[in-house]
């Protein structure tokens, strides 16, 4: 593992997100414990929750007696202390969530967009509508909002100090949509890509945390990369890291919906799984470029588990799998990461069944070592966690707004 | 431009290698031009000066009158300080470079390896052998050697704590090679991967300091990046970051040395170079495979500068741009660099023929914005820059164990 290099004042921000990612996990704690999960001493562990006992991020549960020893207090997240909304923006949908402090979900609203509507306008008037109607789906009030996370489709940048967003389908100026967000939604914000927010929700609630880096493999309709150093997000000069679903597969190979050619979204994304088995079975019913997505990914787990699976569906599922753990290896060449967690929708329909093809092509493609010490899984973390992301980064605005961490490279508003 | 994160601590080191490097730069300076050329206040230069000057390490090279004010101190890097060694191992040679402590190379040797000949014990008394005939060749004491940096061919890693070389034609076990050196050398040691140090001599002497991150592409026979994040060379778990010349170019493509199909390096190292010449012309006088790599790459750059260039060579550079631009494209879609350094002997001579055609390439392959703010260019440094990139090493080291920059994350012995 590599060396963190940290200074003494990251490492007090630091020492509080591990206990409350600690307290996250657990649900409940206690003092000892907490210094035990973290590696932190009982004196930090003690001074940073009588910080977030302050700040009212932490309340006591009680008291506990185990074994021969004194009671010790429980300790868990103060969920009341108020609501935090990620809210996942699509070209087609947006659908906002709003979780309490302790990041549990307690209100959900989903809405369709119109794809010929484009203006900004629209756009913002949807998110908020969206964001709204989840607040109000929780019983509690608006006010009780300290945050608000928006992932936005395509390449949210930060090129000359300025935020743009990059939205091949959005006709309109990005910055006319980021100055009508920050109007309209009057409250603290964060915008980002949704790989990053994907990364960051497995850095905050799944198995991140303990590794010095990690790379997030998003696979859905599109497919990226967020890539995550000594537990900060790898960001890039113009904050388009992780863009490794356009990087190149098959030289002069498929065409991509970006307009280039033998991009890897082309071979695993869920529409390049679907022609991949078109190319081995023309006629598969499965292969029929009008069925919906999602049902075509469930179809093929399901294939998969009958008790005499369909040969052209095993053999997408090998063919993917090669194609996913070549392209996978080009990443680990390059980052030489700990942990590469598979994410995304497809990962969770076909995870299991990808994943021992997909590990073994990553190991015979990466370069002598690069792979040594490499551990390859499946995220735990389900649900929408583009949104689950944002509310996460949301969050820790808010703990960089009380002064708990210090700032963290966010693009907020 | 990402903003860089720094912490107090961090800010002293890289006010001092500011300083050390803008003097590095200049040759001679004084305090006020040095703070107009690193940014920093004049105060904080004043302070780092005398610092520097404590150590020994910057002199006072006399006064000069400028225009009507008081005369100004001159100040330059105290070269007689000591001596750096830096030293490149390939499988085939030694080569030993002894600098002053201003980086100016004082005395060289080279010393030839018996491929066939792969202990341990001779590869490093050819190490040692190199390093006591280039120190001698500057008429010196050895005494005066302030640290040697050695760059062995392979992948430099730290496994589990322990650093192992793992050399894939050298049969001994890496563990043997270290502990000969760490006795044999008796001096203050760091050992690298040669892309790192490359990568590290960019950083040093060529124009990576300002950016925020950078990328170099090293091209000679093997190729390789070494990757720069806010002023650090991205190790990776087990120090094997930056092995893109073995990430995939083409999908079941040509064969590469290492074993696996499609390698970047199969296509884009000197001997791929020929390839591609033998693809078009496959009787062409350049293509014959005994001819020596260097002299291949030496004649493509006269035909180019011919009146009328040989056609199935204007071809190759054209192809091999695109192949170049494709595979740096990919490290950009993942990395988002600010800035990507093509280095190493082939880019020296093909470099200018090169360039339009990759920068075109990296530009249409990139994914939507990624290549937005990027400066593609060739390096500035020549000679051999895995030495130089070893020996400034070695002196970061040094600045390290006298207490002026806080420890990089270098593989010292
Ligand atoms: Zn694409
Ligand atoms: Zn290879």
């Amino acid at each position: 593992m590599a060396v963190r290099k940290r200074s003494s004042r990251d490492i007090r921000s630091e020492s509080r997100l591990d206990v409350l990612h600690a307290l996250l996990s657990a649900g409940e704690s206690n003092r000892n414990e907490l210094a035990r999960t973290t590696g932190l001493s009982l004196a930090t562990v003690a001074t940073v929750v009588s910080e977030l006992l302050a700040e009212g991020l932490v309340e006591e549960a009680g008291l506990s007696v185990s074994g021969v020893g004194r009671p010790t207090t429980t300790l868990r997240i103060h969920g009341a202390r108020g609501l935090i909304a990620g809210i996942d923006v699509a070209e087609t949908y947006v659908s906002a969530h709003v979780f309490d402090a302790a990041l549990a979900e307690v209100g959900t609203a989903d809405l369709a967009l119109d794809e010929h509507e484009t203006s900004a306008e629209y756009v913002v008037d949807a998110i908020v509508r969206a964001l709204d109607a989840a607040v109000a789906s929780t019983g509690l009030d608006r006010s009780r909002l300290l945050g608000v996370g928006v992932a936005l489709p395509g390449l949210v940048q930060r090129s000359t100090g300025a935020i743009s967003v990059v939205v091949p389908k959005w006709s309109w100026r990005a910055e006319d949509l980021i100055d009508l967000l920050r109007e309209r939604v009057g409250l603290p914000l964060v915008v980002e890509n949704p790989l990053k927010a994907i990364a960051t929700a497995e850095l905050w609630l799944g198995t991140g945390r303990g590794a010095a880096s990690m790379v997030t493999i998003n696979l859905g309709t599109g497919v990226g990369a967020g890539i995550v150093l000594e537990g900060q997000i790898l960001r890039g000069a113009t904050n388009s890291a992780g863009e490794w679903g356009h990087s190149l597969l098959v030289h002069e190979g498929r065409g991509c919906r970006c307009g280039r050619r033998g991009c890897v979204e082309a071979y695993v994304g869920a529409p390049g799984i679907q022609q991949t088995l078109r190319e081995i079975a023309p006629d598969h019913p499965l292969a029929d470029p009008d069925l919906p997505q999602r049902d075509v990914i469930g179809a093929l787990a399901t294939a998969l588990r009958s008790p005499t699976p369909d040969p052209a569906v095993v053999e997408t599922i090998a063919r993917t799998s090669r194609y996913l753990g070549a392209a996978v290896a080009d990443v680990v060449a390059i980052i030489n990461p700990e942990l590469v967690m598979l994410t995304g929708w497809t990962a969770w329909a076909l995870g299991d069944d990808l994943l021992p093809g997909t590990e073994a092509e990553i190991r015979a493609q990466s370069p002598n070592g690069a792979a040594t010490d490499l551990t390859v899984g499946i995220s735990t973390v389900r649900g929408n966690s583009a949104a689950i992301g944002m509310a996460t980064l949301a969050f820790e605005r808010f703990l960089g707004d009380v002064g708990l961490v210090t700032t963290r490279a966010t693009l907020a508003l």
